[in-house]
């Protein structure tokens, strides 16, 4: 009975809880953008004094050399077990601005979706994980189990600074286990449970050629052209079947096994739908793999940006002296970033054109692979609580995204994570008119008291 | 004496005329920046004004669909030859702005060369010519034959309108020969005579893949990256030899004589300390010519800029739908600009990766290539001259530049054009620190006044 006292107090704050969110998606937490520092440390405080008014007992603001994280306690009983909910209040750039409909930073209702940068990934799922532990309070004035929060504010740039902080605060961050709140549903009405996410290691790559950029004409039939030997470069990382050409990439990449294949091919995916949706008439990548395989199993070389030269309107005869490409990976057991970018240096210095010169200069933030083992007490009891509300048992997924906080936490904590959210797919995270649905807004936080519930010895 | 009277009185001059290049050099004339519109029009007037002042008796600005053009008539015997000088008072862009040591519109003189864009490209030897006929009407009270004369504005964006303003004006600018002020000398002390210029052609290649940005986790790896494409699509461009690998590209292309090469070879080339002096460590370029060959005589494919997905600060993991290439190639006879785009587009059509569009913009702006019959009047007499004032008779030479005008004049007109200018090489045209030197601009202005005295019959 309980347990409905606080499904009706929710239902009952449903408005409130709207307008919550969408105050907290107006304000732009991009990490990245250093002119945006200010509003990201008050975002940091919203979250802060959120979780006071949940009644979280212990409330902090911890500093890192960039962004600061929000970290909390309730400690309730000692032979209770602990489980640390993470997930993060930062958000991607908007950029490019003209391809939204509704600015990014303005939330708007549209068909029972919330358009806003940072909605489905994951101002959203924040609140939900507030909110159930919030409903428990206000039905208990307690919590069933012992709970711990961290909601870090440099997951959009890698994490960098959280292994640090972790290390720091081992005590007060001590659990059993991992509730990350940074995860997704496998459709609307079909839960599903992820074992696997990937690392993610780059670089970018600075070329230069003369000491100028020179006149086309005068120049260009002898001089080395930094544009024309970036493209001659970038395009030696992939063979015509889209394999990655960096030596040593693969040698430590685990091939699948039969059982894997045959888990991943359990999973509902319709390719014809999934390219069309996407307006392309041909998917791409590594020959010898199904799509759903490369994307959660297999490990990639991404190129996330060039430039060089002239980009304004008209012409400029000019020859480029410097040209540049950003580069991500995202890695599979037992890639380590380091060791990955340091491949492509290699890669990069053996064939860097007659008359370049190439610089590989380190992106911040990098994540180790992160596999479950799935004999673990609170996977097993989300999926319970996912089929209860979902009516369906969660799909057995794995994830190509990347979180970095899952492999610290392993390491530094000893404690595996658990993937409880909600964004959808084709939702737009990364992505202009990112989305995130209001049901799932409401489903996700009752999802948090139930398991919360449902753990307690 | 009459020759010396007006050397003794630009002598005299020499502190006013430096102020007005001065003053002209600050006007930001970018053809290509619609920002610039009005500045670029009110250098026009100061052309026209300047001309007036000058003595001209008939001056226009004439109207086109872009910028206006400075026309000038000074008929003054029908027994007397005529011949048209040519110029333009439009720039190139300035930008990278960081790269320059000075603002590049804040004209600055250092060591006898005065630094601004647009300095040696080319609005030092546009005043040498009015300097000159200037100085002969002070001294003479009328000039020694029929000039008219054509200063254009769109020269830099590849005078777009200019074919059409020729045709228009056919009678105004009617001439046995053309001057362009627009060249230069091949040393401090050694003349030049450039009898042939290459032709332009080029293009914007836009490639699309899916109809949004996407997170390069979720999508990476089996979706299409535009960055990626575009730079397996470019990579096509080029065998590893240096040599244009579009179909039907050379197909019109004469090869040099062995007469023509010998004559190529006779102008002294230091690849040693070209190369150095460019900060390489090797030059680049279609295999089997000499870097002078291929300057001059052996066309190119030149990428002039790229731009796709991220390019700020930090990381963005994010798969791009959008990238662009901006490709220009310069022409030798009888290569004609739209065949050759006809050819880039048929090939980036057949080229274009699986899962990708590819758009070809056509940039306006182009040219024909032009080589001089050499049994020319102003040609001889121009050689003559330049011997004179620098005690050496002139290199025939040819530029790997492109000046649209030349094969306009010929055509329309049917007048062939005999450069004669004064820019450095090295002085950074279409480059920062671009610089003209004083001594040059003082010797032009006599070798012009002497030049069309030389021309009276």
């Amino acid at each position: 009975m309980v347990k409905h006292d606080w499904q009706q107090d929710l239902a009952d704050r449903r408005d409130a809880l709207q307008q919550e969110l969408i105050e907290l998606l107006a304000m732009p937490s991009v990490s990245t953008d250093p002119e945006r520092r200010d509003v990201t440390r008050q975002t940091a405080e919203w979250v802060a004094n959120r979780m006071r008014q949940a009644g979280v007992p212990e409330v902090k603001i911890v500093e890192t050399p960039g962004h600061p994280a929000v970290l909390g306690r309730w400690h309730v009983a000692d032979d209770q077990p602990t489980v640390l909910i993470y997930g993060h209040y930062d958000v991607q750039p908007a950029e490019p601005l003209d391809l939204w409909d509704t600015p990014p930073f303005e939330p708007t209702v549209r068909d029972g979706k919330l358009y806003a940068r940072g909605s489905a990934d994951m101002k959203g799922n924040l609140l939900t994980s507030i909110h159930g532990v919030e409903a428990l309070d206000r039905a208990n004035g307690q919590l069933p189990i012992n709970v711990s929060f961290i909601y870090e504010g440099e997951e959009e740039i890698g994490s960098p600074n959280l292994q640090q902080l972790v290390e720091a605060e081992r005590e007060f961050l001590a659990a059993d286990a991992v509730l990350s709140a940074d995860g997704g549903q496998h459709g609307p009405d079909q839960p599903s449970l992820s074992v696997g996410l990937k690392g993610l290691g780059g670089c970018q790559i600075n070329l230069t050629t003369a000491n100028s950029d020179l006149h086309s004409g005068m120049y260009g039939a002898t001089v080395p052209n930094a544009v024309q030997a970036m493209v001659q470069l970038a395009a030696t990382f992939h063979d015509v079947d889209g394999r990655v050409q960096v030596e040593g990439f693969y040698d430590k990449v685990h091939d699948l096994t039969n059982t894997e294949r045959a888990e991943i091919a359990d999973v509902p995916f319709d390719e014809v739908t999934f390219t069309s949706d996407l307006g392309l008439d041909a998917l791409w990548g590594e020959a010898g793999w199904t799509p759903v395989e490369r994307q959660w199993a297999r490990p990639t070389l991404d190129m996330n940006g060039i430039w060089g030269g002239f980009q304004g309107d008209g012409t400029k005869t000019v020859t480029p002296r410097k040209s540049h490409l950003k580069v991500t990976c995202r890695l599979v057991p037992d890639q380590m970033p380091v060791e990955i970018v340091n491949l492509i240096e290699m890669h990069v210095q053996k064939h860097c054109p007659p008359g370049a010169k190439v610089e590989v200069q380190r992106i911040p933030g990098s994540a180790r692979p992160f596999v479950l083992d799935r004999d673990n007490d609170v996977h097993r009891a989300a999926g319970e609580v996912l089929e209860e509300l979902f009516g369906r048992a969660p799909y057995i997924v794995r994830s190509g995204g990347t979180i970095p906080a899952t492999g610290i936490f392993q390491e530094v904590l000893g404690a595996d994570s658990v993937m409880f959210g909600w964004s959808m797919p084709g939702s737009g995270a990364h992505a202009p008119n990112e989305w995130y649905r209001l049901e799932d807004y409401e489903r996700g936080r009752i999802a948090y008291a139930t398991l919360l519930d449902r753990l307690k010895r």
